[in-house]
């Protein structure tokens, strides 16, 4: 599928904005993880990394082994075929085949530099970033056998999904039964991935997905709760109020590529909605930008970095709203758009060292320096400035 | 031990500081949990308090539910024997008997408002609160069977704090062994709630508390590291480097109350140091207050909040000078105490409806308008005000 076959409506400016994303990413982004993160001697990347590039900490996480792996193919495979980009791709391929998967198909969440095991969550997402970088690393080297593994890896985190007690998550007798909104977008946008032209053998499991993130939908509150009952009942609470407006945002793109390849329209409006709603709600009006949590009903949020803004919701805030004014044409989404480019490229890029700041607090000033950490790697910038670019 | 006795300087102005720590205890933090927290229907108390005490959430955070028993029973036993502070007392420790541990002596880390249990850590401090809460309701109520209680849960988490593996922390081959500053300086204290007079009983525990506590603090660099590996050596990484000011100003003034007790002076110089190295560091020059967490070598520390303002570690920090003022008679502890009195209650104080806002941005500025929340309850705020009266 060619998305941009299926967006209508073209942005102003459009050259100038392409070569914008174009130039950020290849001169500013992707530059930074290529000097510094490759590990040559054992493998994999180091991915935390001071402002200056310079290792912090030498553990591998292994979420951002797997997304830099997943990015560095994507570039070859789709912008530009480079080998230093395969090269680098290699290197963390090697290292998560080597490292990261227990015999029972668990993976680690993080390692030591050699490959040591250090942590293990008990959830599923470090299996799906390790898929993701199979999946998309197979095609960069046209080795079907990669795909073998991040399908057959698939098939077991699909069952993990739906009980897991699995993955040693046993609930206590006073828990109400719930499920968070991580998980359908997280796997939805996996099988997107994963599948590419053939993703009518998920057909089954795209459904469930998106019958599941359908739940946490509240057209009524025009919220998208992060945590809901099994039928999509609000639960009681902290939890159950906690809205996450990056998150829900990332969920409406994830939803929207999915309504315009099965071409639902009623899918379309509701994931405009989700991009709208959280990003209207999450905005912040004295200082801008977006705040990392909300409470739905107004209490103040129990996570302590909620009034922090973070370069992740304004990456994929920006992509969802220029995805949104493609596809509908309309000026409120891209005044959404504008405002997110230019407090977004105020605040985060670094003009000395390359890439982004990854953490500001509400006022929008720097409070941590480094480039790379345990949550934040070669992933989330340049998704955002590939996707942007791709479709302008 | 009548602790004052071993102190020999007096503080300027004591009298009227008295007074003031027993009016905010007595008149403006006590009646707020005595109006808002108790669930007369279920028994314990509800902790998640909105500003003005209306209940935003009503699950039951266990290290709060035994912390409040401990410091109703305490004021009670040493302040003024009101019925209602006894009363207060039971409806918690009566609600923590019934629901709070399980068969094997594990304590829940968190349960329903009508005690179904909702979470469990694999660390032993519920058990902690759990057995402090019962030590000093037996002084109260005069039972010795709570007492028994306490003494023999403590002996199951004495064993259980050498052998993390036994509450299901089951270390991966590639971490390196490492032990956390909050094990034996929580104990440490424990014991001194625990066995009051009788404490020649503990004495192995507590030289042993003191000998592991002390690997923590290195001269060198004047840090008291909260990871260290099992000789004291420093551990490689951001978890090797972390510094946590108010906790280590909080497990000084542990130290210095054992040191007083022993009668030894190199024990007591250390514990002096331990609070003016940690709240020198630990202090904002540009704002005032104290950092939640440093990286002990100018790194930006990985937690998002770091650089945030925490009501305890100033309550630890106001009572930690005064004493050691009250010790050695020292200009520079005054200072100490004066400059952290000062910032403390122009910022933490809610002087319209009573108790302190836990949580500030690192200008001072509130970000959570809640007095109780999973991990705020009542607690730190009268314990310090109740210190700080008792040895004025």
């Amino acid at each position: 599928m060619q998305l941009s076959s299926l967006l209508p409506h073209s942005a102003p400016n459009s050259a100038a904005l392409k070569q914008d994303f174009h130039d950020r990413l290849v001169q500013q982004v992707i530059p930074f993880w290529e000097k510094h993160s490759p590990d040559h001697k054992h493998g994999g990347y180091f991915n935390c990394l001071d402002r200056d590039g310079k290792v912090f900490d030498t553990r591998k996480h292994i979420w951002l082994q797997g997304r830099q792996v997943w990015m560095f193919s994507k570039l070859y495979n789709t912008l530009e075929a480079r080998p230093s980009w395969l090269n680098m791709a290699q290197l963390g391929a090697d290292f998560l085949v080597r490292h990261a998967m227990r015999e029972d198909g668990r993976v680690y969440f993080s390692l030591t530099e050699d490959g040591k095991p250090l942590s293990l969550q008990r959830k599923i997402f470090s299996e799906c970033f390790w898929i993701m970088a199979m999946a998309e690393y197979s095609r960069a080297i046209a080795d079907p056998s990669y795909m073998e593994r991040a399908r057959a890896a698939f098939a077991r985190v699909w069952q993990w999904s739906k009980d897991l007690t699995q993955v040693g998550r046993i609930p206590f007798s006073g828990e109400p039964p719930s499920q968070g909104l991580a998980i359908p977008m997280i796997l939805l946008n996996l099988i997107e991935e994963l599948a590419g032209d053939d993703w009518k053998i998920y057909e089954s499991e795209v459904n469930e997905c998106i019958e599941r993130m359908l739940k946490h939908v509240h057209t009524d509150t025009q919220c998208v709760y992060e945590l809901i009952g099994p039928k999509g009942e609000r639960l009681p609470g902290y939890e159950g109020r906690t809205l996450n407006p990056g998150h829900a945002i990332e969920a409406g793109w994830f939803l929207q590529h999915w309504a315009l390849r099965l071409g639902r329209q009623e899918l379309s409006d509701i994931a405009v909605n989700m991009v709208r709603w959280s990003f209207d709600r999450g905005w912040d009006g004295e200082y801008g930008g977006l705040f990392y949590f909300l409470d739905a009903e107004g209490y103040s949020p129990t996570a302590l970095e909620w009034d922090m803004k973070l370069w992740w919701p304004h990456c994929e805030a920006m992509y969802a709203h220029l995805l949104n004014y493609r596809l509908r044409g309309e000026a409120q989404d891209w005044e959404r758009f504008e405002r997110t480019y230019q407090w977004t490229m105020e605040h985060f890029p670094d003009s000395e060292y390359g890439e982004w700041y990854g953490y500001l607090n509400r006022r929008g000033e720097v409070t941590h320096r480094f480039k790379g950490g345990p949550y934040k790697g070669c992933f989330h910038v340049p998704r955002a400035l590939w996707l942007c670019h791709r479709i302008l």
